[in-house]
């Protein structure tokens, strides 16, 4: 799998909407162009291409034109950048509460 | 630690900004605040308060005014949501590369 470099605020921007995170969720069905896309998710195959070019920005899907069709299908790119992101931020959370335990124990 | 329910587009709209992820990344430090988090962010305490709003929504941060002053905090039910969309999505993705890796096998 080739592997991107990609923006992490893209990432969660284009993941904050929950149309293309419906997108997403169709297109681990399997490709799909846009208007087999659209259809199901009751919007114009205008709005799927407004969303599909900010998931892939994000890194989240790739669009290939073959002839007059617009298939769609995952990318990886974007969602390991997530997982490393939430990966990279556990640690840090666990931190948190692990200090938070310490205090209780202190108080208690 | 209460787990409260997030709005997942909360989440992931908290977290695509810069400012607001090292908003979050100073926290894992301790407990501090709003001053504090404006300082070294370079930004007025007026606009730490306007993304500790999202960061909150997003329930990522907890903050508590005690006198005078607002003290912030990690919160982990935010945390806790993405990590959980990104466990449900990961399947759905290796799905997607074991069909595409059957693909190539049958092509090959």
């Amino acid at each position: 799998m080739p592997s991107r470099q990609v923006d992490i605020d893209r990432v969660f921007y284009a993941l904050g909407d929950p149309t293309r995170r419906a997108i997403v969720d169709k297109l681990t069905e399997g490709p799909l162009s846009v208007s087999r896309l659209a259809t199901p998710l009751d919007i114009t195959p205008t709005a799927v291409i407004q969303h599909l070019q900010v998931l892939e920005e994000g890194g989240l899907v790739q669009t290939e034109k073959i002839g007059r069709v617009r298939t769609c299908r995952l990318e990886t790119a974007g969602f390991s950048a997530l997982e490393q992101w939430v990966r990279d931020h556990r640690s840090m959370w666990e931190r948190r509460l692990d200090r938070l335990g310490d205090l209780l124990d202190e108080s208690g």
